[in-house]
């Protein structure tokens, strides 16, 4: 999507030089807009552990060049692979997509052939990503066109926390992709954008996204959508998932949970837009099978903003001597999800209505 | 309660010169402990709007001094009544201790006498509001002394919103009081503090009284309590209120629904501790009729921390051009609150249980 007008995509192979991989670095958004070189494994591993980049796609396109970068750096590949996977423990994306590079490369013994494979592959996860986002985009446009025309043609609010748009994948994003498509069409949309707590991906990430596209939307702090939601301010509520069980429960953001039961005790459309490749087939019960990652309390105690002679820095918010505890992601039970809006369709989130679009996983 | 070792109340006539109030400046806090001196009922007018002083019972008191303080500056009375009135729309208690005051010199008509009464009736309300703290906090004490001998001495977690804690009052606090009370008497209790935002008066406030008490607590972003009740990691949750319709509807800090419909949804007891001065008698329906304050958008876009160099300042969190809308409070509906605890003792959150307990207001 556009950054000062310009297209852009979250990660992509260097101009003039395949050892270089490049990604905009998200740390520094809404306020300062630079791109990072990824030239080793290490870099990758870290660029994922540090949220230079984040998002489930995204992170998995990068843990795939990773791979890559990898065997260009002569590196050991299972190895590459095991740090690779540690780098986050939540997103099933990021396991994903290294095996889907351990697999491309079985039987190549050339070490320029293997090279030559995993750049292609990464570049094929990456597209198919686009391509995934693209369709995710389309279906979810349906539920958007649907409320517009409810209304009357009255602008359509929707709620969304955390960034699960493009900065998350790499074009369109998932939940966002709907929205996008809308205001293409000339839907009237505006997005409630979660501020997110304690990363802030919402107010840092989302929030530019959306104002660099020109789509109206207004930040909330996290506490406010169930207000809105009990008002008639929120149309329908779109988030991402980072991982989904065969049952349909939907582990994402922390926080997603207590907007999801807000919008069941309101009666209102809750989907959880996602590729099937944030589907964990071996999980059944998301609440009790998903690990759920426990990041520095830090990211709680300290906050990242932009100072007024335009600097960014870290701020105190609690006492020195407080402890603080940082859950990364929680879990939605599928009873709350109205719907699941993948690269096939929409469908219930249950077992029925996955395996259905997904027949071959049975 | 105490802070640095020393026994402190939130305002005070300052000893030496009735003419000047004390109050401590709680937008400074965790970070710095700063007392202001109020001089003039528009003082009193500034502290409440600026948030100096906060909490529904402090704002009440703080008002009363507001009321002697025009007195001793020769204002018309009732135009102070009606500035400080207008300070902050939610909180019943302001307009409830403005109108104390106002009966209490009807039919006054010496100036010495006028001063005098509303400097003791102002002491009057603020020795009340302490006694009243004092026993919610001894009834609330029941509910956690029943909950430790159910997990035989093990430690009680209390979940707590925003800051309904000493600060907020006078002294004690009143979703605190009980949890003070708790440590007191020698049982094991750990909260976890919401931070609340936008204001974060749960890491600014709560988490400040807890650790000058010496009360284990730790700091969870808003978005994190659904996740620990889903996990038994919750006990009960207690917070306070800033108006309570007689059906039992309680106005609280905006998020404060969120928990509840969590508490709710994991069969976890979901308390509101109030004094009744904060019960809205002409109220019914909360939803409908309690007004909710939009405050500046600011408060979403800045945050106040301490830097590195030990100064406080703010920072930018969202795009420049992003917009940001900021409610003060919600409201949950009785529905999903277990009890009340008042000066009275515990009730239902309906109009039985209400009148059960004060009759006198039928």
């Amino acid at each position: 999507m556009k950054v000062n007008g310009q297209h852009y995509h979250t990660i992509w192979v260097k101009e003039g030089d395949d050892s270089i991989i490049q990604a905009i670095d998200q740390r520094l958004l809404p306020h300062q807009f630079e791109i990072v070189d990824l030239k080793t494994c290490d870099d990758t591993v870290t660029a994922i552990k540090d949220m230079v980049v984040r998002g489930a796609p995204l992170i998995g396109v990068t843990a795939a060049y990773g791979m890559y970068l990898a065997a260009l750096g002569n590196e050991n590949l299972r190895e590459a692979a095991q740090k690779l996977n540690a780098a986050r423990p939540t997103a099933v994306n990021l396991a994903w997509a290294v095996n889907e590079q351990l697999k491309a490369i079985e039987g190549l013994n050339d070490k320029g052939e293997v090279i030559a494979k995993l750049l292609e592959n990464a570049r094929r996860i990456k597209t198919e990503d686009i391509v995934i986002s693209r369709k995710i985009g389309e279906y979810g446009l349906s539920l958007i066109e649907a409320v517009s025309q409810n209304k009357k043609g009255e602008t359509v609010n929707v709620l969304t926390h955390c960034n699960a748009g493009w900065l998350a994948t790499i074009d369109w994003g998932t939940a966002t992709s709907p929205i996008y498509h809308a205001f293409e069409k000339g839907i009237k949309v505006h997005v409630w954008v979660d501020e997110t707590r304690p990363r802030n991906q919402g107010a840092n990430l989302t929030a530019f996204e959306l104002s660099q596209h020109g789509i109206p939307h207004t930040v909330i702090s996290d506490n406010t959508g169930g207000h809105l939601m009990q008002h008639g301010m929120v149309d329908m509520a779109i988030v991402g998932t980072d991982r989904t069980s065969i049952h349909g429960d939907v582990a994402n953001k922390i926080g997603t949970y207590l907007k999801a039961l807000a919008a069941y005790d309101n009666n209102i459309p809750f989907y959880v837009a996602l590729p099937s490749t944030t589907i964990d087939w071996d999980i059944k019960d998301g609440l009790k099978e998903i690990p759920i990652e426990t990041r520095s309390e830090d990211e709680v105690k300290y906050i990242q903003g932009k100072a007024e002679n335009g600097e960014l820095i870290k701020v105190l918010l609690t006492p020195e001597s407080s402890n603080a505890l940082n859950y990364g992601f929680d879990v939605t039970p599928a009873r709350l999800v109205t719907g699941l809006i993948t690269e096939r369709g929409i469908c219930n989130a249950n077992e029925e209505g996955i395996f259905q679009l997904f027949p071959e996983k049975k």
